[in-house]
């Protein structure tokens, strides 16, 4: 797992309402953090890390050049801070999600349904996941990590086939962004779909089967699978901007 | 298909010996095109078309910034033109060298096999692939139009299951790009590759594996197909910059 640039312990503790009781200095600083953060996020979904240059972050922030580098080290550290806040802890909340799931393809099974869902809800996390997994980063540390985990944890149990791990893993990674990408690009838009002759209704619950599929369940299992009811999630994910002010500690 | 931003018979007639008998104006007018498109190819291949302004692909190819407009509308004009010369001749390549194979599987295989083998090759043409499937493209005219096609000819002749088509090929086409990323990523460091637990040994073979089996091939069907030896290439398919060079005529 990628080391987290922030002790836990400061994380969990950085809730809106015990903002209110930090001193303003902090306060402020936090702000300017949680600005930053949040410019990043969204240039870097829109152009990529390697098309945002540092001065248009501090631009789009309304903040100074120079006050940048109080809070990170380069581009490259804001980029890491917004993978670790965003997708350790969707990650973290899947695994809760499915703590009680005994199955390791409905494990599966609900953890790209729920992936999806959020790429729908939160196009920029969406965009931004996609952006990340693009630039060399898709089978490393993140979400790519503990989808091979997931998959080890059902070749071990003989859920799934062992022949060849990389391609299973690589086949459903791809295949995961690749319906990011049609819902990211169609999602808001049925009738541009159905100019290609197709439908996108249910691809959360298609994408789930598919990915099934790779991992060697035949049709009719993966997609009776694929259309349980999902574990309830509890109380509601934090958007990515709750996320973001949330995390965003001095 | 996307509409060439030129007339076939111009692109075939401009081979290198005939530069040399067209008078020097023309001749200094296609350099220029040339070192636009081969700037712009490293340059959205590295960094995305969004992280690209006209005036870096100007410096990079030695050209004087108003120039780019004799030659070119815009960014997307210039990125559109590279899709063409690289992506349609590619894909034109593939049919030929697949028209002798009757089984749609084998066409399939085939053509997987190499596009991998390109990409390995040519990283720079494996790079700006994936940046243009990425942004938006990967389900439009091109090469994932192709595959489409390939996909329903097979769904016709009852090769494949008709059940859902979609996912078949958003399947099979986020997996060729992940592979694609995969050796990009890892193809020249193999150790890297090890110290994830895997080998990338055998990479075309085993994607196209995968691609079989999505389409609904057996395990042991789909290696043996994706390991027959595949129809020669005949003449070797000109690199990404001959393409250029070739296809650059004013």
């Amino acid at each position: 797992m990628r080391k987290s640039p922030l002790p836990r312990a400061e994380k969990l503790s950085a809730n809106p309402t015990d903002a209110e009781r930090v001193p303003r200095g902090q306060r402020r600083r936090r702000e300017t953090r949680s600005r930053l953060l949040e410019a990043a996020l969204r240039l870097m979904a829109e152009k990529g890390v390697e098309g945002v240059a540092i001065n248009e972050i501090t631009e789009a922030a309304d903040v100074g050049f120079g006050s940048f580098y109080n809070h990170f080290e380069s581009k490259e550290a804001i980029f890491a801070a917004l993978v670790d806040l965003l997708f350790e802890q969707f990650g973290d909340a899947l695994d809760r999600l499915v703590r009680g799931v005994a199955d390791p393809a409905e494990v599966i099974s609900v953890c790209v349904r729920h992936t999806l869902l959020r790429a729908r809800s939160e196009p920029v996390w969406g965009q931004f996941l996609l952006r990340a997994g693009f630039s060399g980063r898709a089978f490393e540390p993140g979400l790519g990590q503990r989808l091979l985990r997931d998959i080890e944890n059902g070749v071990k149990a003989k859920r799934f086939p062992a022949d060849d791990v990389l391609m299973m893993w690589m086949s459903a990674n791809g295949t995961i962004r690749a319906a990011m990408e049609l819902e990211l690009q169609f999602g808001s838009s049925p009738t541009e779909m159905k100019r290609l002759g197709f439908s996108a209704e249910g691809l959360a619950e298609r994408t789930a089967a598919a990915v099934l599929r790779i991992l060697g369940l035949d049709q009719a299992e993966a997609e009776g699978i694929a259309r349980r009811p999902p574990p309830s999630i509890g109380p509601e994910l934090p958007s990515a901007d709750t996320t973001i002010r949330r995390g965003a500690v001095v």
